[in-house]
């Protein structure tokens, strides 16, 4: 697999991206590293996002490693392609709780058309780290497709 | 498959438990059917809730459904049983979009720990539904956890 | 979803394409119902295809799910096309015994490039028929590539 | 996660197993590895294991694949219990060809009930290794239940 960006702005491109996903705003979460095949995604514990037990919603989990995974396989994607999520997967580990949530996303192969990216979801509380999920899945490049960029 | 809730409570159960998942007030989705093994959410279509091209994120309509087929598992559990996710996969059949999003959720196999339930979700604008995406999950009933209950 | 035939001879394609597939042959399954989008695929129990327990392998429920998930695909597919399976996942609902298994394919959407499928299968004993697993594929329809084609 | 095997016997209980899947025998593959949470699963390329484009068909890449994960599973359970697959999803990268595919399975989340693992799947072909396929698996330990050990 070439982890060679085919887009020397990767970067600037999943930066704007990112800020274009408003979810991010509501959940509250942030970008924290960017990489070729390399995407974390930061999200602080917070009362708006959790499920009946107290704990960060399993779809929440799914929402930053989803996007941590996409946004790894669009920084090797070229200029004017548009990332989709076709499908994913995630197995749930542990409860999603402590001061934060890190998903690290990084792509598996990187296809034409199709691209498999990976997503593992850590809580980190004080020094600990919980390894609490894990996503595959697989991402379409788009291209020339009204609307459909980056 | 028994669809003979094991607790007549079932509905009022499934209605409280929704209310302490902050994240459906924070998404703006509410509950529009609660049956023996079956539960609908619907999701107003909203602009803090979507990703880069204007679409409801992938993990927006993955927490819907989720939601959807762990409560349409819920309906069918003992009093005092929690319900958690293991896993649960999704694909996204069309770009969510239009005035709502309805999340239906339904039980393919109720055991005495694992659940196995299923979501559609649809996408609604005027007359016209697109199906927008199929959720499978596999369901945990947890029974004497601290703080699991519902 | 449009379930018409892209190509009238979908039968006798998925017919010559089956006998192609030499590990169905291996397990001593067969294809007993071919329709637009539907495929059905009856593998006898036998103890050349068991796990440690004694019941059928789930890898082997798998494969029957996806060839006949898969072949529900390639029903619709134009002629030349090609199917490969992306991904699949399945859930196991219950162990795998009795007389035969009973693979039962459909498609959910039918796209230029990808195709979304899912199969049931059953497990059969006299008159006793049993849910045993669940699957759903992401297709790949593949064109003028080389030695890729039904 | 702990990679202390409960049962000192964990490789003769695997070897053991091994042998009853006659499935295994079948498609002609072997054990090849077995380590604390690690098992390696070799499979030849063979006439009798194929899919109609000549590739080994994703079922049996599958099935090779749920036997390491769920073998890797099994050197951490305690004597006496058996492992049953829920589910499992697979990702197909590359069609699965070459002199012989190796599947490594590795143990993500050891639990008391569940266990989460995965397991890679690789072609090779002289010095050549080809990522062929990414499957994860959640399995169960089944406990005093008749006829299900090991």
């Amino acid at each position: 697999m070439s982890l060679t960006p085919a887009d020397p702005d990767f970067e600037s491109r999943v930066r704007a991206s990112f800020v274009r996903q408003s979810i991010m705003a509501t959940l509250g979460a942030t970008l924290t590293r960017i990489e070729p095949g390399i995407v974390e995604i930061t999200l602080p514990f917070a009362d708006h996002i959790l499920q009946q037990h107290g704990f960060v919603h399993a779809g929440v989990v799914a929402t930053i490693a989803d996007s941590a995974a996409g946004y790894a396989g669009l920084t090797l994607m070229p200029a004017g392609a548009g990332v989709l999520t076709a499908e994913f997967k995630i197995n749930l580990l542990a409860p999603a709780q402590g001061e934060r949530l890190i998903a690290q996303g990084r792509v598996i192969k990187a296809g034409r058309s199709l691209t498999i990216a990976e997503a593992d979801v850590f809580c980190e509380e004080g020094a600990t780290r919980t390894h609490a999920a894990r996503l595959t899945a697989t991402l379409m490049s788009m291209r020339d497709r009204q609307g459909v960029a980056d």
